[in-house]
């Protein structure tokens, strides 16, 4: 009865000492396993490298993934500092070209336990939206780690109407500089990951004001914490908002600017300059910027999303195969429960839906090619289309995605409960990528809007773009109205106002009737629901008081100032 | 902007300052809030009472919750013991009586908070299974904690197959005691609460052997740690299984019986007897006992999880006023998110849900006592109809539950991962209740085959249970068969092969399917899921490394010692 000895963590040996109903299950296979995988990768030399990459990763006892489901939030980010600052020596060591295949699969593998995710954003913005003198001064300290970025544009009270954001950003034609406000509570950065923690500057986005009239949002380079020995910059409040679902390698944070000043060369400005009398001045194009966040999202879906159901499937089936309850008939041996209709019914879909994301990902990407090889041309006309169609793809990913992982979590009864059979935090991997990203619901109505306006197009006979040309060949059902006097009965219209009233009663009761449950603030302990509805102010106090807000700055002194020294001579 | 710096921990005070979003919401409302919380809490005195008891609570800095969200496991169990030998005290100074309405009150309240739940759930075993003698002796010493008891029933290899459970007891009529085991790795206990680090006695579940004969599952009383210094008794290996989703102040633990002998009169007798010299003595009938299954079960849905969806939708719906998005004409303010159809269609339904549960509990819980009325005059007719209505109730009411918060909480956009919005914990409370007391496809099987035991019923023209009446009324639709002919021809059968024969191909591919996705173990980081089927040995050897296995015994020291040391002359 003694527990295998061996060492459990180490990678599988295929073939060697397994369950053997897994090995049944693997005999008699109707397709080459490898063939397919390779298929998956994309070809055989990507299914090679990505196993070297991985290999080399597995065997490095500094990226062991061992302690990960027993560590706090604050072991974990400390984790995750030390990991990425030793994975980028690593692939300097291994001699893995920049951007090339290598680092794709590193930070695929290691993802969950990497920081500096938001870091990348910063770097990627000021690569889309500043002038080539702000790239060379900016993104080769960024690339060397020297500095750490976040992209704060989030606030407390603003995510899916960036056009509501409250931080300005006053000119002062004095001094030549931008003044940098966080003018209400709401307007508070919150979320950025990076922020809480590490970041030492930040790209904020604010409503530009010059001369007392508003232009809307643009992107300012702010530094936020000092380089020397990591305390806020001058006017900078900050820190980390504490416990989340998910996420805890990574220190997502608020900010506060209080007359922060940044010169005039701060202003990211390859769409839009300010002179130095004050003057505006727009140039240049930025619709080729959708495209960026177009392609961020269908990677993210890519290379972090599918591959959480692929995970919690393979995971699933596996133990259901190993799993034995109940024998069919009194006697018998017991059942696999794979071997139950009710488990395959709950299964077998997700997996057949992790195939066909999938594809429908890499039939999105090659979409995605042939639109931007067309803006090269300076041709738009597929960018309306390119865009309904990813925002669309990912609300149905995620939403599925999501459900799905959930289904084979549940799928494996007890035992998926646990952290350590992986699941729940495949889940709570998976189901954040329903908000961020664009949030679901907002994603769905702009795809809507897409849709709606082609049908009208179709109606006036003119062309429509190819993924919904079946528009025109649909004979759309009519209204089945019996006869036109209908439309005179006077009880229609009185029942169509009754229903009118009846929801308009029901819209104003939902507050009362949650009230009348009586929950007390402190039963709900929720800084969202309480009975005042003072949200934002609670969660700020609430995250003020988070044991994150509270460490030493062991973590700073190990593994990052010894990268800051390099920037101080060149800021 | 300077947040509001009262103690925002503090009960709330309706009425004074109150966002006025919110205050809008509470006027010109079509009903008496105050009339519909008596009615949801059964009466105005007990709408009084409860509010007594939550004061009273709330005003006890002991019981504060405001560190809850930023805890380990570690602290949250620390907290949870504190918390729960303090009530204990409270209750008593209070001169609040045994299982009293105000013990009610406190539980619910507190809930998430306190440890001891399995010493309730031993209490009841005892109480159930036991003899008077059996009774009279642990009672007592458990009802003032002296003692700690843990219900061990599910094993590793074993859940819902109770009739499976291989931990073994076999009798020694030299001695005079029951000899227990753990034959294999999966027999070993594993998930009873309150076993990892607190129970000093556990009621157990083994098959009974008499002289070599298997007589099925049985309860015994058996000591796994010294009252004195709490290290394990003789034979006794156990520990914490780790971290899970949700239930951190639980100490949730495996056990493992070597040789462990326990005295005759340690088997819970009230239904069968093992004599002196090994014979074995059924008497009276356990059907009574599905009753108290049925009862724990109710009130669990009708304390626990129905409040889960009602406090979700009560921190949706009052943020939902808070929170204010995106213009609807350009140029106005903002809108309140409740306003938008999407969200009232996201939340008015789990609304409308929470409020029907509670009332259809409220039936089950009076079809309960008429059916408990029954049994009291020997009749046992209604038992099985209770039986299949409490098992489908059941999983209607954790299901939609849990997807009624889950929709709750990602209608809180991004807050709604924060945990300080309450919902995370909200969800990982809720959820787990589809697979403990009874996991949701297995009872829907149970119910399903009552339900199609009453179609047979009611094919013959027999009486039918009252729920199920209308199966004789419906007019149940014929095969629509076209001639019968059509039954004789071959292309039906070689289709219907064909199908059998594709279904078979696709039940055997799964796993190779999955396989192909190549995960390597290291990548899944998952006891369940990996390459080699080994799960159990996996899961141990992985809980082993918990923290929650590498504590001091100050727990022990500060808060269990004291009370123990009540019953070491009793035992």
């Amino acid at each position: 009865m003694e527990a295998k000895k061996a060492n459990i963590f180490s990678p599988n040996s295929p073939g060697q000492n397994v369950n053997p109903d897994l090995d049944i299950e693997r005999k008699n296979i109707s397709f080459s396993i490898e063939h397919l995988t390779n298929i998956l990768d994309g070809g055989a030399n990507n299914t090679k490298l990505r196993r070297e990459v991985e290999a080399v990763l597995e065997a490095d006892p500094e990226f062991s993934q061992e302690n990960r489901y027993f560590q706090s939030q604050n072991e974990r980010y400390e984790s995750a500092v030390r990991k990425t600052v030793y994975l980028f020596q690593k692939v300097a060591k291994m001699g893995w070209i920049e951007d090339g295949p290598e680092q794709h699969y590193c930070f695929k593998f290691l993802a969950e336990d990497l920081a500096f995710n938001l870091h990348v954003v910063f770097m990627k913005s000021i690569l889309a939206l500043g002038t080539d003198e702000q790239i060379n001064k900016w993104i080769p300290l960024a690339k060397k780690i020297f500095i750490i970025g976040t992209y704060a544009q989030t606030e407390l009270g603003h995510g899916s109407n960036l056009r509501g954001l409250e931080t300005t950003a006053t000119f002062d034609v004095a001094t030549q500089e931008f003044i940098l406000n966080t003018p209400t509570l709401s307007a508070m950065k919150w979320w950025p990951g990076d922020l809480g923690r590490t970041a030492t500057h930040a790209v904020v986005f604010a409503q530009l004001y010059l001369k007392g009239r508003c232009y809307g949002m643009h992107p300012f380079i702010v530094q936020i914490r000092s380089l020397r020995d990591h305390s806020p910059s001058q006017g900078i409040t900050l820190g980390d908002i504490g416990p989340k679902m998910g996420f805890e390698n990574i220190d997502n944070g608020f900010l506060i600017l209080k007359n922060v000043r940044v010169p005039r060369e701060n202003l990211l400005a390859k769409f839009s300059q300010v002179l130095p009398d004050g003057q505006y001045k727009k140039q240049g194009s930025d619709k080729i910027n959708y495209l960026t966040m177009i392609v961020v999202r269908v990677n993210i879906l890519q290379s972090s999303i599918i591959p959480c159901l692929m995970k919690a499937c393979t995971i699933a089936i596996r133990y259901s195969v190993v799993r034995r309850q109940s024998e069919l008939k009194p006697g018998d041996p017991e059942v696999k429960i794979l071997d139950y209709q009710t488990q395959q019914q709950k299964l077998f879909p997700q997996l057949a839906t992790a195939y066909a994301f999938h594809f429908t990902c890499n039939y999105l990407l090659e979409t995605f090619h042939r639109c931007y090889n067309q803006t090269q041309e300076g041709k738009f006309d597929l960018l309306p289309e390119l865009h309904a169609l990813a925002a669309g793809i990912k609300v149905i990913i995620t939403d599925y995605c999501s459900a799905g992982v959930e289904v084979c979590r549940r799928a494996c009864g007890g035992h998926g409960y646990s952290l350590l059979s992986g699941l729940p935090s495949i889940y709570m991997k998976v189901v954040p990528s329903c908000t961020y990203e664009g949030e679901n619901t907002v994603l769905l109505l702009q795809t809507a809007r897409f849709l709606i306006k082609c049908y009208g197009m179709a109606q006036m006979g003119q062309p429509l773009p190819s993924s919904v040309a079946y528009f025109s060949s649909v004979n759309f059902g009519k209204c089945q109205a019996q006869e036109e006097k209908d439309f005179l009965n006077p009880d229609i219209y009185t029942d169509a106002y009754k229903h009118r009233a009846f929801r308009l009663v029901f819209r104003r009761d939902a507050v009362p009737l949650v009230d009348a449950f009586d929950f007390s603030d402190a039963c709900l302990n929720s800084a969202l629901g309480s009975y005042d509805g003072h949200v934002y102010q609670r969660l700020y106090e609430w995250a003020k008081k988070s044991p994150t807000n509270h460490q030493d700055d062991r973590v700073f002194k190990t593994y990052l100032k010894p990268l800051f020294q390099n920037a101080l001579s060149k800021l």
